[in-house]
């Protein structure tokens, strides 16, 4: 991992905490055994169900809880039953869905000492919209975030679930364009991640303009686009492993030269010269802007 | 100050970064001893020049240099004659503008020389998108958050300027109103405060109902609406003092029990319940709450 090409140079100035949790954001679709990753017949480095059998890896303890929060998507039950049974085959014998529907359920405490004792958490997809406006500034959330800097849980996202994970968070674009100024609209994210905005269905779905005006507003933030069935591991807070059958787009806006996303109007077309763009794939390393600077809070 | 109503009943878990700097981010239309503060002749508790002769008493050091930056603005020269003329009145003999109007001016390594020596700074209004979509990602933006964290500098903002200094960044309504999804548009801030949305003219121009839409997006944050000479003062990262004629108001939604706005389309009034606000005046204190929170990088 220190071999990765971007690697900083000095540790980051000043007090910091490093988490001792893990990351996993994964771009939507991964492979659950059930044959709907899209390429698995044409791509030769597709394995099944590479990334969830990763998350079961990680598992640290004897027999380990897996918390599922299905609360993103609007058929909370189906989905959560679709991940029960799916840690089940791969060999996970205690898997609980937490289904919080409202940020009224969210508040309750009782929560809290499932979320204390889960060995790995699990966001399903849906509508990462959800997830903020129903975990933000709850104990619950809190809990997750203290157990994420203490503790060596691992907490995934897919979908929806991966792109809550960071902020900011890119919730909504009108064009899958995302040319037009106003197109994209974002808010702050579940913060496991700073300044990195994370797009999921990636090329899928054709997301890097609407990625990059995310960026031109403040370059200080790093897009990381995640294709289906792919996924990016986080460790230490800063350090990314790829793992997954397609590639992850990272859009570095820290070199831009010139934009006129402050000249024009909404609804304009919005330029920006001098974007650094890295394609990754499966076991490539990568260390986030952030890791090596100064942490404020 | 320890005796705000909200101080945190414990310090933050965890090593952390506690800034040396302060911050004071002002509602705009200050008073500059020219007469154009609204209420000047109506409200008793006015002051003359009361903002920023704080901002001149704060300085630390002989001959101490303030650096004015006018970036935001779209008259730059003028604005930045405007503060120095009012800093030289005030009694400081040493300003100097830092005239940076393109990212390209910004990523010129000359500017970092000049922050190191400035004991405060001070962002002019305008346009907040210029400063972050200018700033972010640059090694000047990096030296000031240094200068922040482990010197005693004050870092100053008015109107756009003030606006710029947390995050998320409100940059664009497109109605006053705010109380249609989709009004409100966010991006990171500079980040000096995080976890905290700061709008200016927020009584003036009636901002409560779309900051409030901002935090329903994600209650972690809290909103601080500050009006026209207006200011708060930031010290350790989160111990806020009121300075001013008027009322800042604080909209805290953590204990937001329902809200629609994931449920909702664009363009579709949205609505929350169980926001809890405050209005705070001169010499009132208050806490960040993410002052007491666990800090990820």
């Amino acid at each position: 991992m220190a071999d990765a090409k971007n690697a900083p140079k000095q540790p980051p100035k000043g007090s910091r905490l490093i988490p001792k949790g893990k990351l996993l954001a994964i771009g939507g679709k991964e492979d659950k055994g059930q044959g709907q990753a899209q390429d698995k017949d044409q791509n030769i480095n597709f394995v099944d169900e590479q990334i969830l059998k990763r998350f079961v890896t990680e598992l640290k303890g004897d027999n380990p809880l897996v918390v599922v929060i299905p609360t993103a998507s609007q058929e909370p039950v189906q989905s959560g039953q679709d991940y029960v049974q799916v840690f089940q085959q791969l060999g996970v014998a205690n898997v609980q869905v937490m289904d919080i529907r409202t940020r009224r359920d969210a508040l309750q405490p009782e929560h809290v000492e499932t979320v204390n004792q889960a060995a790995g958490i699990m966001f399903t997809g849906g509508d990462q919209l959800r997830l903020t406006s129903i975990f933000g500034g709850t104990d619950l959330l809190e809990a997750m975030k203290e157990r994420y800097a203490f503790t060596n849980i691992i907490i995934a996202g897919t979908s929806a679930g991966a792109a809550a994970m960071s902020t900011p968070m890119i919730y909504e674009g009108e064009s899958d364009g995302g040319y037009i100024k106003g197109d994209v609209r974002l808010t702050t994210g579940l913060e496991f991640l700073k300044d990195v905005a994370i797009d999921t269905h990636f090329l899928a779905r054709g997301r890097i303009v609407r990625m990059t005006q995310a960026i031109a507003t403040n370059p200080e933030c790093i897009g990381i686009g995640l294709e289906e069935d792919t996924a990016i591991l986080v460790t230490e807070g800063g350090k990314v492993e790829v793992i997954g059958s397609g590639l992850i787009t990272v859009v570095d806006g820290m070199g831009i030269t010139e934009t006129n996303i402050f000249d024009i109007q909404n609804g304009e077309p919005f330029t920006a010269k001098g974007l650094k763009v890295h394609l990754l794939g499966d076991k490539d390393e990568y260390f986030i802007p952030s890791y090596s600077r100064v942490q404020l809070k």
